[in-house]
């Protein structure tokens, strides 16, 4: 839709550069008379924030998300919520060499082409700090989901870092307990050790990451360009610096038989459908069907590394970039939190498309309130 | 961003079920003055009709795409462009079955949890017939792209059928040599034998594709979600049956460091940008930079074949499905010219974006026509 | 909102020339399982319809509707609804003139300025066959409002005709028994012998239309840009040669005090509200309150008279132009059905947002059909 | 589109409460390149705002307007333009009976039928604070216009107040010297009276504004849903409090033969069209001719006021209401500057439809900056 807006009835406009004063997000179609207040998002964006240990960016940003409107008595009120974080840990100064000569693998060529004029300053609006505002839009859109839809669970988690798959079994316990939110503790370990190694050459690494939500009602989504999975796709891609999304089986759909593909149905205990398996990762014909939805991403590489590369000038010189300032040396571990967030938007929004967005006449006079 | 319309400034609406009377399209906002007739458009429907060879359903159908609106004395007038092919070789009481049994792995029985009631011939709205109305709209697009961006080629091709992968060097020549739109002679024979046995064993498989544009301008796309790369990530994605959707490097950008990742840049003669590597797919920050556009998807197996699947019937009993009917083994075959139509009418989408519609005023009193 | 679609999540897509082989509609967003076939469709078609008597133009058109797809077995499927009209009375000899020289009061001369190439023919898509797409959908929302919302009731009639206003007492039972459909026998009788007169003198005028919603649901509209009457004003504003839109008091509440303006209210004996008056047009802060929604809109004068007027061609010269060819002396009169059609589009899409476009699950297995 | 967004290129977005911390708007779609700081914004915001003299409400406040992103070095950078406007003189108290008793005329009754649960305070999200969103918006649309469309100038002024219209020859250089915005100092001076006699009788009064555009390049519009005049009704009648909105010769064009309506053309000096009249206020078919765009709205009347009105309260009682507090006797004063806001916007919206948003790629390598 347009360009700074994802949704259609839950609708999410973000703002603000990573070295402006400010950034934030516009949350219009939230329903009305959910309870809503500044510390059940703040829960959300400190599982994001930056400089929490030796893996991220060490940059320090409380994150300390304000709510601006559309909330009245700790409820929302059905108009639209400004939520908004100020910047405060800012070092505009790293960015000087930024302005002229750009970074390859970075945005900052592009933005230049198209628009002539940008905010070089710690990236602009392509920075990963524009995905604070998403974790906000995702904090208000499980609250409305958890009124809604009472057995629905959102998880995200790393299936790999780099070079390393996560391995064994996964123990969803683990995931809150290490900094890759990686549901092994072993895997966790030589995560670690991997990342140290790159940080300490300069270097970067990517990152896969796995989003599954259960208790998901059947019938979300709709045909053709309304499915479930074609939003799910677009909200992952917008996330900065990632380069595919999957559904279920994913790439891999394309080496299966359509016997091995076929999630076999029984009936379950109340009459309803049972799946051997779920190769469709929730979502047939772009409606889910009530199993997993599942989602997966490729964050590719930090492109502000210390290792020199061939680059360019504005000016139209040739040189080599390395680029110091503050870096996540991976930074797909944050986007964990901001695909959780995404995947509850599109949910919600789909949700309400079905059920409405009041459900009908919500205030009667003389009714009690 | 309504559930059947895609597009910003050039939407497409597709409306139509497999076995209905017609189906077809609205283009709305292809520009003014551009060179149209039915012919040119058939050009590209002949290449995804079925029935051409043993390798794709047995449905014959002319897919004849008529211009109901929107042009006139041969080039389009700025107004919608209505689109409509007839449907003649529908056989619905071969779909006798599908009406009470859901077929695993398929659409039937999301839309039936979804809507109660829903049109079962053919698979209704879920079947690839809708596809057709993309590549025709897609040829309103590459219309529209060679008055607007001269050099822009789009072309796709398959990249792995079931657990063949395109192998050996590519050769582009043969993409129109083959029924598999193969850029490999080879390939294409070792194929060929691998689908015989899939067919004769009323098996089917999975399918990749690749779609390459070439001589995309700079600039297109925008922060933070009308990213170019977003925006065909949800085309592709909306593509029945597809489960994943890879930009560049793809979901491969999760093994990658820094370094590797990084396209690095040089001058050309001209003074531009010259990339060493192409790992973006031609996209940063969601805006092209000049490089080739580069995406890739992948297809799952037709659910609908001849080895049974444990299933369940509308009613709430267990059973066997077995589907007959005439299906292609490879549903992904056809899906290249379904890909390349999406491609077109992104581009063309974003590039109005960028230059508008028209341009400014068109008709002046007095000028020469 | 895309230049030919309005609603959003009830969407209308209209397309089609005068003089094209057909015009037409997609509608999106119809709700599952509605009651709709063609003969209730045309049931409306055939109020709007030209030739039916000497007010209107004597173009014969059986405007008749064609349901391409979205309805099976008797009922919708919640996919789009493609609704065909064929143009069979085309005389495009008669417009030669136009392709040349500009009508004062006309679109052509815009559409020139604008596109450059335009479909001169009846005036192209400015024509007022257009609405008889529009009224086509009005059908279906028509429909899908008897099922959701069983006491809501829409009736258009006109209340001036050119130099004329309608007077005496409202008789509503008149309305279906003059061409005009005018609420009072005697306003009939005169129009007529005042319309007589207009036609012989190859004159024209303009119409003044009131369209009443009986029995809407409270709560319809939503602040700020989604205001039922804003959607409502675009909506009737979008009729070609309407140049006023008012809701309830109108224009004429720049002229009233407060106390005057105030729809007092007081409990009805089920202790809901009942107003002293209706001052509001049943909308307040954009909302609808449940007392009837009241629209009025202004339809300037056909331009296409015998009259001549100075005018200049496309090539730069000045000439005088008198306009032959069959034209409505008072166009107006068939944008009652239009009127009402917009109406029940924008009604229903309101009632969709707030109730959803299914309610939640509809189809479950092992339910009774 | 959305509920609190207008436009499709140009994309505003307001939020905020008359009584919670800030309002304020994000602005999306603004072209790079455009001067923009906070004092040329102030420049129109102090032109709207309150307590500047006895005829408005005595709410003090700065209406200060801060640039949180968008801008970098003094120019837009293409991506969203956050503003945010701080309130300082909330007086929650003054509201406290307003929580149970709805106000005839008022919009609180729709909302909390709507929503059930509502911010009271001033009238929350239906105050004519909002406006001053659309004010700051406006300010940056008429930057951008300034670049892009250099002779375009947008003029609003009042043409009636209450009972009294403007009378006697427009003195547009009067526009800015009275607390009404008349173009005529006698009209002026007959107001003050008659708004004095208002508000001492505790009473208040609806007003009629017209805004002009000068200057506006042909083409601008589209059809058939997108016109305009389309756009230009749902953007006045989206401003809180109207109830009409006319293009041109409005609802009066209902009174018209043709031959009256006719704006007839001949050729000016430059070999371009000159029309004698403009009925049409500037537009036909949905398109902009080049004459000057004419709109007039209807505000209704203050709805607070301090005559005892009969009405009920939320718990179900019959009650009389008198609303203190601070509000303006002719709310209609203010929309002055909204009416002009919102014409800048659509106007721009429309230009970039055209044009495009960069108008092709802004920035190259090696160019001069």
């Amino acid at each position: 839709m347009s360009h700074n807006t994802f949704g259609h009835l839950f609708r999410v406009t973000t703002w603000g550069e990573s070295h402006g004063p400010a950034l934030g997000c516009t949350v219009d179609g939230c329903p009305p008379g959910i309870a809503l207040d500044e510390a059940s998002l703040q829960r959300w964006l400190d599982r994001r924030k930056p400089g929490q240990n030796r893996y991220t960016t060490q940059r320090r940003e409380a994150d300390a998300v304000r709510i601006l409107s559309g909330v009245f008595e700790g409820r929302t009120t059905g108009t639209p919520i400004q939520l908004m974080i100020e910047n405060t840990d800012q070092r505009s100064k790293d960015y000087g060499d930024i302005a002229e000569t750009f970074r390859p693998g970075h945005a900052d060529i592009a933005y230049f082409q198209k628009y002539g004029h940008r905010d070089y300053r710690g990236g602009g609006r392509s920075s990963a700090r524009e995905t604070a505002a998403r974790v906000a839009a995702g904090g208000v859109a499980r609250a409305a989901l958890a009124a809604l839809a009472p057995g629905l669970r959102i998880t995200g988690y790393m299936t790999r870092m780099g070079a390393h798959a996560l391995e064994g079994p996964r123990d969803m316990d683990q995931i809150d307990k290490n900094p890759f939110w990686v549901p092994s503790a072993e895997t966790a370990e030589r995560w670690a050790a991997y990342l140290d190694g790159l940080r300490k050459a300069g270097s970067s690494c990517g990152a896969e990451i796995e989003v599954v939500a259960e208790g998901v009602p059947p019938g979300l989504g709709a045909p053709v360009y309304g499915k479930l999975d074609t939003d799910l796709a677009a909200a992952m891609m917008s996330i900065n610096a990632v380069k595919g999304v999957e559904i279920g089986e994913g790439m891999a759909a394309a080496r299966l038989t359509g016997e091995a593909n076929a999630d076999e149905i029984t009936l379950g205990p109340d009459g309803q459908p049972v799946y051997a398996s779920n190769h469709a990762g929730g979502i047939l014909g772009g409606i889910s069907t009530g199993q997993d939805v599942v989602v997966r991403f490729a964050v590719k590489p930090t492109s502000s590394i210390l290792t020199p590369r061939a680059s360019i000038t504005r000016s139209g010189r040739e040189t080599e970039v390395v680029t110091k300032g503050r870096h996540d040396p991976c930074v797909g571990i944050r986007a964990v939190p901001v695909g959780e967030a995404m995947m509850a938007c599109v949910l919600l929004d789909h949700l309400l498309r079905d059920r409405g967005q009041t459900g009908g006449v919500r205030g009667r006079i003389g009714a009690e309130d």
